[in-house]
């Protein structure tokens, strides 16, 4: 998910590591509670995690999904407006046309839908003894972008990293996203349930764009915030121009059209 | 500087951390004794540091470089024949048409000259209080890439961080390289010099495709060696298969012709 460069020169962004349940009604309920509690504290950004509204794995995506605009984006768009906030809803499982799709959905502080965003990498892993996992399976992959923006600021992923890749390349990956593009990097993961089929890293984290970690949950249900200052962002691209020495006369990166 | 797949399964990866002194000749004796220092410890491929022939910095470059080839590079394919290895010549500075260059040369085991490349990405920081340091200054940037294989297994960075980028960055941006692209990523640093007017980092690293840290150098002269497993990078890639889930339908990246 890619915010893009925004008028207001600081604001505050804040996580809800989620503890998601087998009860989906449940999960919407607490998730738009600690939204409210995130706008109570003065966030302009609130972001839930991927998967909020069901737990994570392909045998729940089936019974769990839904159209949007439907039950769980209603919700989503009442709290927005409610709070007068941005909200990243994380993501869901949508069916759409006898397909499922791992769907993130951005709202405005008048709770209009400003972009829907269909998961394009889809998560396979296989490594034998630790975990096998195919989103594959039952999901299929979006076939758009919500921006090619290449100068954005802000990079929010709600991510549900597993016991094998969380400790291994979470806070990498964020990190060495932050530096190589010199963007503030946040990342909401679901809380821990150890008892889950699938057991989410948690961490939730607030990169800045020099790769220093801002803020970062634990395991447990929690509201990570931080300022994130437009300000400083601009003095370490001045610090450090890689923008300005990029050689586009000798390569680029372009989007097709599918 | 970039090692493209190799029929070897396996072999043994050295880098060369220098110390680097004013005197030129006295480098290129130095550099050569490691290497074949490093070879009777069974190194197939040895990398020096970055600028290994001269102290790193704008004032020194004109007075340093030289032409290739010339007698530095002469040195270099002749310690590659006679220890029978591949060696990346870490980059010297490299005059040629009235222009300086940031180049690097790598050798084959017979010491022909396989590739010559010059530095595409000048490195110019202005952070205020810490570091100010511009190439540009002196250097003019290459125009030609050595390679551009997308599907490459080893990456060797002879490189020259220093003590404000060098602790923030210098282990992160390989371990993420690694990661993102499952490749085994080597960078090849000068010893530091607290006397230097660019005081080098150190720390030449060796990081395996999971992104985890198989050898690392202190501050000090010193050989850092690794053998290099391509079975298991390939295990890797079949572990995470990120590049069958590329979308080349939706992106891509493209070389130009200058």
């Amino acid at each position: 998910m890619v915010i893009p460069g925004r008028a207001m020169a600081t604001f505050r962004l804040a996580l809800i590591q989620l503890q998601v349940s087998s009860v989906k009604s449940d999960n919407v309920t607490r998730a738009c509670g600690l939204v409210r509690e995130a706008a109570t504290q003065g966030a302009n950004i609130v972001s839930l995690p991927e998967c909020f509204n069901s737990p994570y794995g392909t045998k729940y995506f089936p019974g769990y999904a839904e159209k949007i605009p439907g039950e769980s984006t209603q919700k989503l768009s009442e709290v927005a407006k409610e709070c007068s906030i941005y909200l990243i809803g994380g993501s869901i499982p949508e069916k759409d046309a006898g397909k499922l799709y791992n769907t993130c959905t951005v709202f405005g502080p008048d709770g209009t839908l400003l972009v829907k965003y269909r998961k394009l990498h889809l998560f396979d892993i296989d490594v034998p003894g630790k975990i096998t996992f195919q989103e594959s399976e039952t999901l299929s992959p979006g076939d758009s972008f919500s921006t090619f923006d290449t100068r954005c600021q802000l990079l929010v992923y709600p991510g549900a990293f597993n016991m094998t890749t969380g400790p291994a390349h979470w806070e990498l990956l964020q990190r060495g996203r932050a530096v190589d593009n010199q963007v503030y990097v946040a990342t909401a993961s679901p809380a821990r349930d150890d008892q889950a089929s699938y057991v989410a890293w948690g961490h939730s984290t607030i990169v800045s764009p020099w790769g220093d970690v801002l803020a970062k949950a634990g395991t447990e249900e929690t509201i990570v915030c931080s300022d994130i200052d437009l300000k400083k962002l601009a003095e370490i691209r001045q610090q450090i121009p890689i923008f300005s020495q990029k050689r586009s006369d000798l390569y680029a990166v372009e989007a097709k059209k599918p």
